[in-house]
């Protein structure tokens, strides 16, 4: 039996879960979450922490475990373990594989938790081969999963779409830029100008004054040129929104397929793609960033990937489009 | 020894070249090129006596060969040889494959000629890893070479970025969106604006009455945005600009180089990405794309890519970043 660790680190939560890794054995032991504290120390000890927790629900300690990965924001080099620039944890450069080094046994990766996420969703929509992931958390970015594969670029900025900038004379951006997409639908942005207006993300949609409707009209448009930005750019055969911004503002997902169904009503191309029928929301409450997290980890000590993981798909009903390859961590 | 037949048709010429794919023998044996003939008869004609004059060089025939890849614009099902909806061939749709399977006695392979060009561009820049071929031709489209494969999509869709809609009040696109990058860059439709105007794209970037200099700044930004599509998307280590408005609008790369430059000056992030660095023009007078569909054909027969197409770009004085790994086409 192997057991792998796979931790999902955000802004606000750590969430751990311990998975088994031999093909005969069902997908996830135990699950648990806690707050994350922020900085070096307290990220490192974030981990820990979720990690014992997680562990101690089996009756287990950190020797029992074959591989750890873990996903979190910011510039992430998976080959040296380094996260740089994740501000929202408070971080500006830190060796977190060598920091944890000392507190497990086993090998550690690291790895982008969008692209975690990524893979954890191509995992549980049984949708190896192509699918897009896009994260609207704070910022935007997303992942795209090929082959069984993460498509990571040359300098691991493929997917940095957040940065699209589409409007020179639009807000400025972290990045320097002016009118990027971010400053248009990542959660960040967003929330900052519904405060302005005294509105709320969670009832947005609800919402019939005008500056509601306004704001929520721009949020559905600029999601869905999100959307084509990836279908013309890799033609996935789904292409998964998730994060805090679509967790938060229930019927984004909807709203934004109907725009791209109108879309393609006037348009014979967009009709041939189809994006209205490939999109769809990451499932809620499922450890999608933490199981992708534990795949990266045990991909990162040269196993096959457990072929059975597909039960937790069985579990909570989610079909894919067609049965999978076999997923593979470059 | 193996002999190859590549052809590249396009809406004015069709060219041909004969190359030997066996590792140890050298590139191009011969390239003849001649006036595209439209319709299906037309296309399938200019193609067989393109080919005879090619052969004809090296005193061979048809019977000589072992593969044929033929690349042009449309949409093209390799699977089944089929190009559909090639409006400047007079195409609506064509069992290409099936309609040259008379003439010739060896497997024949049809590919898009965007694609066909991008890994054609691929083995000549040395670059088959992480190579994004962008067309600036009537139309606007790129293809990207990943790990030596083409990236296609579920359903070759991947890279059709020139129908990215990004101003709803912007021109009518054939598409039937409005405002697609295509009506900003696209050949077609720069053509007609320069036309109105009294203006000539080839010598635009010299003409300095205010209306050449809006429409060549208008060029050049919506160009940047192409490049910066394509990088945020893939992150490949080469973008690679082609196409018959790079072709006539001399110094456009340049222009476009700098106005990425002038962008990594107010952006850490795009520094960063340094895409200016990463901007190169196809060499001119190559046969890129006729090279790319008799690498597609060779492919198609089941054989190893061939080792020293290399020599080619020996010859030319090409470089690329860094050692390549084998190109293979899916």
């Amino acid at each position: 039996m192997g057991l792998s660790l796979g931790l999902d680190v955000g802004g606000s939560k750590t969430r751990a879960v311990v998975v088994r890794t031999e093909t005969a054995v069902g997908p996830v032991l135990a699950d648990h979450h806690r707050p994350t504290q922020s900085g070096p120390s307290g990220v490192v000890d974030s981990i820990l922490q979720a990690s014992d927790q997680a562990l101690d629900q089996l009756g287990l300690d950190r020797s029992a475990l074959d591989s750890v990965g873990v996903g979190l924001p910011g510039l992430v080099d998976p080959e040296r373990g380094l996260v740089r620039q994740a501000a929202n944890l408070g971080l500006v450069e830190l060796d977190l594989a060598g920091a944890l080094s000392q507190g497990f046994s086993c090998p550690i990766r690291v790895e982008n938790d969008v692209k975690a996420s990524a893979l954890g969703a191509a995992r549980l929509l049984r949708q190896t081969a192509q699918l897009t992931y896009v994260n609207v958390g704070t910022g935007l970015a997303l992942a795209t999963v090929l082959d069984g594969r993460l498509l990571r670029g040359q300098a691991n900025g493929a997917g940095e779409i957040g940065h699209l900038s589409l409007n020179p004379g639009g807000p400025r951006c972290s990045c320097g830029q002016r009118g990027c997409l971010e400053t248009v639908v990542g959660g960040g942005a967003v929330s900052q100008r519904l405060a302005d207006l005294g509105l709320d993300l969670a009832d947005l949609l609800d919402t019939t004054s005008p500056p509601a409707r306004h704001q929520a009209a721009r949020l559905v448009s600029g999601l869905a040129t999100v959307v084509r930005v990836a279908a013309l750019a890799y033609d996935p055969a789904l292409i998964v929104l998730g994060g805090g911004v679509i967790a938060t503002a229930v019927g984004l997902t909807d709203r934004v397929r109907q725009r791209l169904a109108r879309g393609e009503r006037r348009s014979p191309l967009l009709a041939h793609l189809g994006l209205s029928r490939r999109l769809v929301e990451l499932p809620a409450d499922q450890p999608v960033g933490a199981l992708g997290a534990a795949e990266v980890g045990w991909a990162g000590v040269g196993r096959p990937s457990p072929s059975r993981w597909l039960d937790l798909a069985d579990q909570i009903g989610t079909t894919g489009p067609k049965p999978d390859r076999p997923l593979v961590i470059a």
